[in-house]
């Protein structure tokens, strides 16, 4: 059977990065760019006041308490009318373009103005350069400013509006459907009669989706008859990742992996050596025009194993079709009490923060929390995540490092 | 002036949680419940076959190799007819109801099926209770499952699917309005004339409350105009969160101030020592029925400023109002190198990731960016958050840990 690591290289390196579109700043936040964004002007444009006070000639304030005469105002927005002479000062607001002949800004509140005539109060010097950014001091007209591959970061969007860049073309964030199977659910609004359960799964996967920016489709639950599941996943595999719940373990109705098959998904493995969530399927679809074939899981419908299997392999599949670098999604935890780990399969065991990271940096605690399996969604409620313990005999000691697979 | 945290401090205490709201199960993923909610039936609500396989009397198999006389098959959803004899078996999938007098399920892989007979192969003794989730055994009817205050992480919003609850009370999502302001400005798709640049912060802050969940509505760019900007805040103090970029510092036309208090809003402060975003302005907007009052801020025009003044405090505020304990939303980082910090303002100064937390836990490392100021947006761009140094003269050391503003 798969361990872990080698199920998730088989789901990274079937999984590959959406063809770019073209999105607005507001749709863009978050996604990855696709194309490299120069500048399209110096900026600032102009030598630029960065307080509000009076623009001046610094070589006219080197002789302290000498007035100038105030000749006129400049707010943000506007241009000088003409160059400052010697002798003269200029009101400048935060923002306005230097007047032609000044070079340095004092502050408003280093300086009064009375009867036309304005005095540094205290007097002192003036550096040529205070108070102003200079034209291009933080990119020239042509720097390669954002480069495809970047992440669109909020200062990011801000640069992109910045040069103008009001529509971008982006790696687009991946469509997510979801097809819940299994004659024995029902809907969360409907009572359940004798031997079936609420259908709890598309809810959770779809919160898992929400969290990560994704508008989730979430399909009625689908029954375990052959017709009416080709017809659910039809409509599924419209979207670049498939999410089935349920009918993916040896059960004489577990119909998922043949209707998925005979709709041209092709299986790249079923079963990785994990607790929970073994029965985990994953397979690709066909290609769709210029769009790679829907990545498709078949999540076990118990749900422990659906959200693991969301948490430890599809969120890494859309960060890869997202155009992202890969990323570890686990981080180093304490354990906050020994724990025995037995076995071939890797646990992942739900855990609750115990304290939080340390002052000097020390990873935050955890806690096992108990379980009585892969139905708890008890456990899972009172869970921030999942400790993530390697196959193998073993005590894990308290205060000992172990990877943590975080609810997010 | 005040420090960071005096002001943090205020602002903290002038946001309360928002009157709780209705809210649909794909609507309330990330927010705080508001209600508590408990178990409407044991769960599960039969004993359960957690394997696909065979149900037993376990008593029966204690012989090894004894053949069992196959009465019937229990797919999930479905109820068995009758009771399991003595010396009888039931074929019986992951999820369905355990027939009465059934103790144990033995897995299909460990058995054989032929000539109506079922046989465990090898030959192995059963435990009661093996493979089979007992009536209540995860929680049982009248349990409270979920408290008012608790965060509706995915887990929790299958728990409330499981439990009935397709709607639940919540906190809600704040509302927030962006106004931008400065005759200077130009929107993003236009070509800036002399003296002028085009508005990047609001596509800026819109992508960190985007980020954050929320779906903010950017107003046009309102000119220094009383009668314009009247217009454009009436609008914004309609939301629960309204942020005004540009027209708070000293300027002649730094209207922003007056123009909110003439609509009621009350001044809490203006002005915080910190660089960048020291002119930070903060108020409160008359009571909205049982809406508390708009929360203003009135954030520095300048694109560094304005984004650690969301960070720092818009972020906050946003947690309070949405029900959230509050969180520190700095993490320590290590220095890569060593920098020097003056004077008797908190600097934020634009740092990215130099390396990654270390296995053993040790925080990640952080470099400072080089900046030309708060209108660095290149700086900005670059940065993956901004490292916190406190007031004070002194040399920070590389390796020290300071804390970090991650930018999210």
């Amino acid at each position: 059977m798969l361990s872990v690591e080698e199920a998730l290289a088989l789901v990274l390196e079937t999984a590959t990065p959406l063809p770019p579109a073209t999105a607005g700043l507001a749709e863009a936040a978050g996604l990855v760019l696709a194309e490299d964004v120069p500048a399209d002007a110096d900026q600032p444009p102009f030598d630029k006041a960065l307080m509000d006070g009076y623009a001046v000639r610094a070589s006219d304030v080197v002789e302290a308490g000498r007035p100038l005469r105030l000749a006129g105002t400049i707010h943000a927005g506007e241009v000088a009318a003409g160059a400052l002479g010697p002798g003269e000062a200029a009101a400048i607001m935060t923002g306005a373009p230097m007047p032609a002949g000044a070079d340095a800004v004092v502050m408003v509140e280093h300086s009064e103005e009375r009867d036309g005539a304005v005095r540094l109060r205290p007097p002192r010097a003036v550096a040529p350069g205070q108070n102003v950014l200079g034209r291009g001091r933080v990119y020239r007209l042509g720097d390669r400013l954002l480069a495809a591959g970047d992440l669109l970061t909020p200062p990011r969007i801000g640069l992109l509006a910045a040069v103008g860049h009001a529509k971008v073309r982006v790696v687009p964030r991946p469509t997510l459907a979801i097809v819940p199977t299994g004659d024995e659910l029902v809907e969360p609004d409907q009572v359940p009669g004798p031997g079936r359960i609420r259908n709890s799964n598309a809810a959770m996967l779809a919160a898992v989706a929400i969290g990560r920016g994704l508008a989730p489709r979430v399909g009625p639950i689908a029954a375990d008859e052959p017709a009416v599941l080709a017809q659910a996943l039809a409509e599924g595999l419209e979207s670049d990742v498939l999410l089935v719940t349920g009918g993916v373990s040896a059960g004489r109705k577990d119909l998922v992996p043949a209707a998925l098959e005979s709709r041209g998904v092709r299986q790249v493995f079923h079963k990785v050596a994990m607790k929970p969530g073994k029965p985990l399927w994953f397979g690709s679809g066909p290609g769709r025009g210029d769009r790679p074939g829907t990545l498709v899981f078949g999540l076990p419908g118990n749900p422990l194993s659906g959200l693991v299997g969301f948490l430890r392999f599809v969120g890494p599949a859309l960060g890869r079709l997202a155009g992202r670098p890969e990323a570890d999604e686990t981080v180093p935890a304490r354990l906050a009490a020994d724990c025995t780990q037995h076995g071939d399969l890797t646990h992942f065991r739900p855990a609750a923060l115990a304290s939080p990271p340390g002052e000097a940096g020390e990873p935050a605690a955890i806690e096992l929390l108990d379980s009585v399996g892969s139905a708890d969604v008890l456990a899972a409620a009172r869970a921030d995540g999942f400790a993530v313990l390697p196959p193998g005999d073993r005590v894990f000691r308290r205060g000992e490092i172990v990877r943590f697979l975080p609810l997010r």
